[in-house]
């Protein structure tokens, strides 16, 4: 039993071996305990909606509103419009706040208010101001009230439950460098175009972090048993482009036992070495969540 | 070799070995190359020096600012009398905005705009005039223009200099859980007090981080042997202060070669058992920053 309950945001008191369970997926350990920080509750937000003309220009629009609000710009989420009329076609009584004609991207973007409750609000609309007139933004909707912001939040919650009504999909949870990532979706699009003519390229996700869900739906009226029997070699190589952008294959969803070959594959062998040294030394007897991220043998 | 320069965010293809090498004071390896995340530069700031009744009114004043500025809030350093009367005594030019005799407490507090330059500066006069309605500020200057901010941030930056200046001094750089900080201090001021009569305690830094240096200066007139006599005990009995207080010997200087002893003091077998297994899986021959954080043998 290792007690590392310390509520200190300073301590350099020896290794921190805390930072070794986070992320390892309960094979080096279990949890039981844990100490949270508390921040101040917000005292309102304020959220858009808006169509930007490309995948560069989101990223432009998020360095300005990052520039103009720091931590506060708490949400930006890419959105394609392909996305959009999966979840208009299948969620009941969803209303996009823009025309998903109005752009093949879409952006949106939630501020925090930690001031007056209208703070963010007021920002976030300088803020598109300024990245209109700089052609970073095409038309934008901001959200006049809870009810709204709720509605826009609902059309990127769907996605994942809107994408499965159309039928089979290959999923990929990536992240790559920020600075890259426009230039990464763009290949990626050619990739999956080329592999799989027809199929629907659905990239959403959370920019801000990086990371981007580079999901692929089956063409509409093809062969479902052709799609999926390219779903190996379709995957092999947006993980091998995303290792040449410098990502992960895994951003926020972990290892399990679905990537234990691509951890074997994308890190290097000095790395993996330190990996199962790691484990063993924490868990010699391997009964730690067994065949999770490092298998056995 | 091991290469973990990824520039993401979010990651979690396996164990992230690279958080073992942050904080180990070079005893894991050697670092050759980091990636750093930059943050807009700030638009502007505003800067105060507040006169505070206790400490617990300046961790009321933090969580007023804080749930008003989120983390805009960039600097919040508590500095006792003692240490500001120090700092007027041995560092020329410099002139205190608030009379030392207002309060025993003061606080130097710093707001980053990324907005409107203005904006920080608006946001700190705000909150400060609320916490001064509830009594948590007796006086507050604000600083006009970037001369002024220089000027107050000299006050806090020239401590521990003048410090020296006023003779011998047992040091402690400690942290405590910040919900505690006021309470840790006060029974501090009383160990300090018992066990070295006249001693001069100068207990001051960020406290945002629960992050308290804790100097202590030998008696005006005393004898100066007799009083760096009691280095040791004094020593013990403030680190055993801040373990039961659940905080750290080491906040953010780290162990070296002069706190080896604490760590093998304030740490569980259990940790301490891992910790050298650690140093073994990456520094089997022990050639990585010898003697340091964990002696060998």
């Amino acid at each position: 039993v290792l007690d590392l309950l310390r509520a200190l945001r300073k301590d350099t008191g020896g290794y921190d071996l805390k930072q070794c369970f986070i992320g390892a997926e309960g094979t080096l350990g279990v949890i039981t305990a844990a100490c949270c920080r508390l921040h101040p509750a917000p005292r309102g937000f304020g959220t858009a909606f808006a169509a930007v003309p490309d995948a560069d220009a989101a990223l432009d629009l998020l360095g300005e509103l990052r520039h103009r609000s720091g931590d506060a710009l708490t949400g930006f989420e890419l959105i394609p419009a392909i996305g959009l009329e999966m979840v208009v076609r299948h969620v009941p009584g969803v209303r996009p706040p823009l025309d998903p004609q109005t752009s093949p991207w879409y952006a949106l973007i939630e501020l925090t208010s930690f001031d007056s409750p209208a703070d963010a609000e007021e920002r976030l609309v300088a803020g598109l101001e300024a990245a209109t007139g700089r052609g970073w933004v095409i038309d934008a909707a901001v959200a006049a009230g809870e009810g709204q912001r709720q509605a826009f939040w609902k059309l990127r919650d769907a996605m994942s439950a809107a994408q499965k009504r159309e039928g089979a999909s290959i999923k990929h949870d990536v992240s790559v460098p920020l600075s890259r990532l426009a230039e990464f979706i763009r290949d990626g699009e050619s990739l999956v175009a080329e592999r799989v003519p027809g199929a629907r390229l659905v990239a959403f996700g959370h920019v801000g972090d990086g990371n981007v869900h580079f999901n692929v739906s089956e063409p509409v009226g093809g062969d479902r048993a052709a799609f999926l029997a390219v779903r190996e070699n379709l995957t092999a190589a947006v993980h091998d482009l995303v290792a040449r952008y410098g990502g992960s294959f895994s951003a926020e969803h972990g290892v399990g036992q679905l990537k234990n070959a691509e951890l074997a594959r994308y890190r290097s062998p000095a790395e993996l070495a330190l990996m199962r040294s790691l484990k063993a030394m924490f868990d010699p007897d391997g009964i730690m969540n067994p065949g999770k991220v490092l298998p056995a043998g």
